[in-house]
């Protein structure tokens, strides 16, 4: 498979004509899909990139109408091992993702390279703070890091108190969070008492949201934990994605051995020239008992101009297509407001509500200030910086201390009332 | 290793002779512990009954003064990989353990021993309904099961409701709980018309309290879940150490090759003739890089008088050394009374406190009734009970519905004031 007029040949080729050869028609949700296709005419890149797109709608409509785990697997039923769910923010209706221990293998391989990557060594202790739920992220990191043989703490069932204390007392140097509850264990031990920067931890991990990329909310959580922070992106239904490198950061590099990534126009479906912003497309390369082609993310993200034998993401996941909102004829992203709201040390934590009722739409945002800060200049400031920066309008308004929600999973900072 | 007048040869003598010769002088703990023993000299097992027991109280003080692990390793400490705690019921202060790669697969392979004893196959699907935090017996059961390839389903961060809502939408078919978490599965269930009898559930391993052995709560469980009740009994500092063979009930069955189970006389220290009750004893055999030799563990036990291959415990785990109280001349264990409290079927849950501050101790039974129970009728009949079978008077009064604590781990059902 090559195409020199769409980019340099990818290293996987192979693995995508194995895919579309050997995996899909053993698959009754891509053979009916595809049915129109035939395997050997995809032999090239542009080839492949006429085929279908796979939308996570699709995929919900299909494990609806084939409860409970739809009709997308390449292999019988009983071969598969393990069961995931989304955590159902875009669509409402979690998705069920299960993985044969072949596929759960090739995940574990992308923390292997992450890991490595990352320069751990038997010397570090990796912590993950979290509850061990149905989402995918939390059981792989943690597995890998238990198959790569290093010290593992897990933090299931415990307090953010009682996490705190736990990794202090087992020296954790790497965490794994988002970057919210990062950040909330920051206010947790300043409450506390605890002194966080003088832990063992030199990295943080954080994925899940954005956050790990936007400046001031990374300068937050490094001021807090006395460590740097590295950003990391995957999805329950792709895997790992992809990784921040320590020794090039401000982007995401994807894990192309694993998955092949375009970037496209959310509006006309065309590929997006490198240093546009688009939506990333991904396709598994190794992961296939539940394959995805061409399978849309929704995440908004900015492929490197500069040519790179690895595909590189330019200050990583910038938002998602489906929570842009227009204010006063502007376009706006959550991680726009919450890149300026984080820039004052004064707030602890913020809401965005967007009235879309009207016929125009309004934008308050709420700011929960740090105690004994002065917030009603923040306020006023932060007003002037959205107006300055983002050139609209927005009701900023102080909320009390404490009252905001705080996440221990993906943050949800954005009520939209339509 | 061999002494006939002991009982049988068992079939571990040449892992005892490797324990001892190999593991031990690399072990600091254990080195310093037994400096004045020749581990040349240990070469039957009357010779090994004679090493000095290890209890809870000194690991623990070694934790203390050597934190946060102590010096019980065999290993380099950068070689520990997995940490795990004990709940801290009997001590206040909960034991760290660590494993080495070796180790944990080592309780591995009892979790592959105990899958095979209950004939599960790919077919089943094994619902693990906890928050994955520091105990062992979630991640090692959920990670043997990975292992074997079962189909896994992981109940962290759910709520009980979500929890059966979860296990039916994905047809689990065995659960992993303590007896009082099973049980109190079937009342959220009954509470939100769930038919759980109607769930592909069709088997309950119970582990962490007694309870699989009480008649009357075994009974409970089976009834609200028609299912079928497996004892299992295991120690975070020791691994899974026994389960009830489906085919033989009634008892635990020891896993012979993981682990040399004595049983003596908490008392005198010396062994219990088979058919009396004494506490158990246990000495890691594979899982040794925390080793345990002849570790009390408090547990009481009557090893079965009729000589077998393997070592079985009759009526399981009868309940622990240090919960042994005196009323009015009478040694009562709380399982004893729990086997009274159940029968009632009126009875939800229930709370003994034992008043030790007078010159006689008083013991008080609040029991909390169902909805639309005839509770006082029942409060009658179980005083009239316990003076009928336990042989002493005992206040028994209602507790308002909904009043006493529920439990998804360890009960705590026992209050002493001392």
């Amino acid at each position: 498979m090559n195409d020199a007029s769409t980019g340099p040949e990818p290293a996987h080729s192979a693995r995508l004509q194995h895919l579309i050869r050997e995996v899909l028609p053993a698959n009754c949700f891509y053979a009916k899909k595809y049915q129109d296709i035939c395997p050997a005419d995809i032999t090239t890149l542009a080839a492949f990139r006429r085929l279908p797109f796979t939308t996570k709608a699709e995929l919900v409509a299909d494990q609806r109408s084939h409860p409970p785990y739809g009709t997308n697997h390449t292999a019988p039923l009983e071969s598969y091992t393990r069961l995931h769910q989304t955590s159902g923010t875009t669509t409402g209706k979690p998705l069920c993702w299960l993985d044969t221990p072949g596929s759960w293998a090739a995940i574990l391989d992308c923390w292997h390279e992450i890991f490595q990557t990352l320069g751990l060594t038997k010397r570090d202790a990796l912590f993950f703070p979290f509850s061990f739920g149905p989402f995918l992220g939390f059981w792989s990191g943690f597995e890998g890091a238990v198959r790569a043989g290093f010290r593992v703490l897990s933090g299931g069932g415990m307090s953010s108190t009682g996490r705190l204390r736990f990794l202090q007392e087992h020296r954790a140097t790497v965490i794994f969070a988002t970057p919210t509850y990062a950040y909330h264990l920051t206010e947790v031990a300043a409450k506390e008492g605890i002194a966080l920067a003088e832990s063992a931890v030199r990295l943080i991990v954080v994925a899940g949201e954005p956050g790990g990329n936007i400046a001031a909310t990374r300068a937050r959580i490094e001021t807090g934990w006395g460590a740097k922070v590295v950003d990391h992106y995957g999805l329950t239904e792709v895997g790992p994605v992809a990784l921040e490198p320590p020794s090039n950061p401000g982007g995401l590099e994807i894990l192309d051995e694993h998955c092949f990534a375009e970037v496209i126009d959310p509006v006309t479906l065309l590929p997006t020239p490198p240093g546009d912003v688009g939506e990333l497309v991904l396709t598994t390369l190794r992961r296939t008992a539940c394959p995805l082609i061409r399978y849309r993310t929704g995440d908004l993200v900015r492929q490197s101009a500069v040519v790179r034998t690895i595909t590189r993401l330019d200050g990583g996941i910038l938002g998602r297509a489906d929570e842009m909102f227009h204010v006063r004829g502007n376009n706006v992203y959550p991680g726009a407001i919450e890149a300026v709201v984080r820039r004052f040390p004064e707030v602890a934590e913020y809401r965005i509500t967007v009235d879309q009722t009207g016929p125009l739409a309004d934008l308050c945002l709420e700011v929960e200030p740090l105690p004994d800060a002065d917030v009603q200049q923040a306020v006023t400031r932060i007003r002037r910086a959205i107006q300055d920066e983002l050139l609209f309008r927005a009701d900023v308004v102080l909320a009390p201390a404490g009252s905001l929600p705080r996440f221990e999973m993906k943050a949800k900072r954005l009520v939209v009332k339509r």
